[in-house]
């Protein structure tokens, strides 16, 4: 693939994008059924592709997990045709008008939503991200380029090869869904410059992997580089609720970005909370690494070093620090957070509403867990992805984070004086 | 000014910008208060600091023009101050609730605003968007860089100095304003490379400015480079009404990125609309550039080439061409428009609505005047600049384009199964 392919692609792409911004929710939801059907017709030559991907895979001595994530069977099969109907029973956000106002002139002014034109997804192994964005951003009238991990580039080709006929079936422009079949960076790149044709860039996956795309694109990228997400135990606590809620947060699924990576608790609560909890965590192989404080107060504890603070292991380890205040929690987290998600624990009203106001995260909560920050646990009916950074969308992103609003304006002949 | 002044401004600015976010109006408003009387009690100090920069400027030729837009005198002090009350007379946006709802599990789930962070505003001569643009950052709870254009170095400075006092007498953060105080152009690169300090870059000038400045930052900025706005005179439209949008369109204000650059007309009005509309043009100074059939309707027209359907001309000079049908006209404003504003003179109802729908431009309008696409006359209360990007913000941006939406959950103990 050259400079002149990766022009090409983006424009008709581009052109594909304008079509499919007009057209009605019934052609956008016919296409969503015929790639259900596509993908359920198809299964044998899917299955054969990523046999191909995992020969390949095995071949250079990849370890199970990632065999595991890579690999297509019926039950994957069945959750991307799953969320394909899923994405067709939400509401089409395109064409709504937000919001409507009179002007004294008589001028109607309102806003209404639209698609943002093109998008670009890129991803690692797991396939059925291939269907689920594709599906959101077709939905939500955009077109899309998908760059999967080069290690299910068979997988993912056979699949887009399904999903761009269901396009055309339902009288929808194939070209809505471009595929990068080439695992060369420099290809990649040099989509990342075509600021023009493409309209916004997200990357899922590691953290080196976002950082060198944020790096390289000159398009807008929206992303998180990693969630550390704290637990604040306030002063006056339900200690039971704490408990629960604590342990939820780390031990439910400790890889993924919602998962809590530091607990604080405030100094009075110390005593009475931590040793219980911590003798919870260690039943479950949580290993802890504490503050000097909080070596006070349990033993046989190693010392946490400033870099913990920092630190979003994504594993069973989590950093505890006892603090004095709800200022000083608060302070830690912004110095030392990542935007992502935090939650206190508290029985006090006025606490609960300085800590939802105070901390400078997307998603902020009051006496529930960390994990429930996710476009699906929160109502959205998605998940695009999440953003830390606080342009166009902060927090999970759903099928409105996939629209941006015009100004429409109904007017009689108004002139400006 | 050296690579660690700019890192310790961007980071004092985001120090004071947290401050700032979760101060109440009542101080807000007050500092608003302030820096209205400050700048009125200090006008002899600001019009001798002013009249530094008018010597300047004389000294090396500059334009009477260009004199004009630097020149603060009673009046221009006079509309700075008003700025300032009317943005302290606008809702504040922080900390609103734009929407909540209940999960089946309990969860009330909030979108709150918040504001953005730290934006860095780049613009040329006039020194009044140093109060405008100061005032909307506070108003909105943001910290503001402030780079104006080396000609109005001196009134900036007096300016910024009379801003921050008032900041810290209503006891808020004075480093919440900060000003690049060098016209240095790798000092300005410098700050535009600080993305994990500043949020935002808003740059409002020129195209070729706002041009190097997205092409050094790798912060996200809100622009638009041109205004190519057009006017559709549609097959059966009211032709009186036609001739006074067109007009006022045109010849208003013919510098600013709203006025109409390109009138195309449907082939079937083209007869009895172009004759008496060019003569009207003609008596203003208009001079028109038109299409083959243009020329064949009215006579001694200067032919349009490509490159003037991609020209703002920003001047009284217009395109015309005439077009087949609504399809044509649409395809001729997506492709050849800067998705900045169009209006369509229509009595069709399905024309209308079809418009609306399909032109990819930030401000759409049907029978009005492209003048319209302006913060205050579609009534957000202000305006900090217009984007025709579709990321964060798309046509022009009020207060509440400088807001981000968090997610806020209140909970009673729920976990994560």
């Amino acid at each position: 693939m050259n400079k002149q392919d990766v022009a090409g692609i983006a424009e008709k792409a581009r052109q594909a994008g304008l079509k499919l911004g007009t057209v009605g929710t019934v052609k956008k939801d016919d296409a969503l059924r015929f790639m259900a059907e596509g993908l359920s017709e198809s299964k044998a030559a899917l299955f054969a592709a990523n046999a191909e991907d995992i020969t390949h895979a095995k071949k250079h001595g990849m370890q199970p997990a990632f065999i595991d994530r890579l690999t297509m069977n019926e039950k994957v099969l069945k959750s991307m045709i799953d969320g394909l109907n899923e994405v067709r029973a939400l509401k089409d956000p395109i064409g709504e008008i937000t919001k409507a106002w009179t002007r004294p002139n008589g001028l109607l002014v309102g806003r209404m939503r639209i698609p943002i034109g093109v998008i670009l997804m890129i991803y690692e192994s797991r396939p059925n991200v291939t269907v689920d964005a594709s599906a959101l951003c077709i939905k939500s009238g955009n077109a899309v380029i998908l760059k999967g991990g080069s290690e299910a580039i068979h997988s993912n080709r056979a699949i887009v090869a399904i999903l761009a006929a269901a396009l055309e079936k339902a009288s929808l422009p194939p070209d809505a869904i471009q595929f990068i079949d080439t695992p060369d960076k420099d290809v990649l790149y040099e989509f990342l410059e075509k600021d023009e044709l493409i309209d916004l860039v997200i990357p899922r996956g590691g953290e080196s992997l976002i950082r060198s795309v944020a790096e390289h694109s000159r398009i807008p990228v929206l992303k998180h580089y990693k969630g550390i997400c704290h637990v604040f135990v306030d002063a006056g606590a339900d200690l039971a609720r704490a408990k629960r809620i604590c342990f939820n947060a780390k031990v439910q699924r400790p890889g993924v970005c919602n998962a809590m990576e530091t607990l604080l608790v405030h100094k009075d609560v110390a005593q009475a909370f931590l040793p219980d909890m911590i003798a919870m965590y260690r039943e479950a192989g949580v290993e802890i690494r504490g503050c000097e404080e909080t070596r006070k107060v349990v033993q046989d504890i190693k010392p946490a070093t400033e870099q913990d603070w920092y630190t979003e292991y994504l594993a069973l380890i989590l950093a505890v620090r006892i603090v004095d205040s709800l200022e000083q929690a608060i302070g830690h987290i912004n110095h030392f957070g990542s935007h992502h998600t935090d939650s206190i624990v508290t029985s006090d009203v006025d606490h609960s509403m300085r800590f939802l106001r105070e901390v400078d995260s997307s998603t902020v909560l009051v006496n529930a867990s960390t994990r429930f920050s996710d476009g699906f646990q929160l109502g959205l009916g998605a998940e695009i992805g999440i953003s830390t950074s606080k342009l166009h969308a902060f927090g999970p992103m759903g099928l409105e984070e996939l629209t941006a609003q015009k100004f429409v304006i109904m007017g009689s002949g108004q002139i400006r004086e």
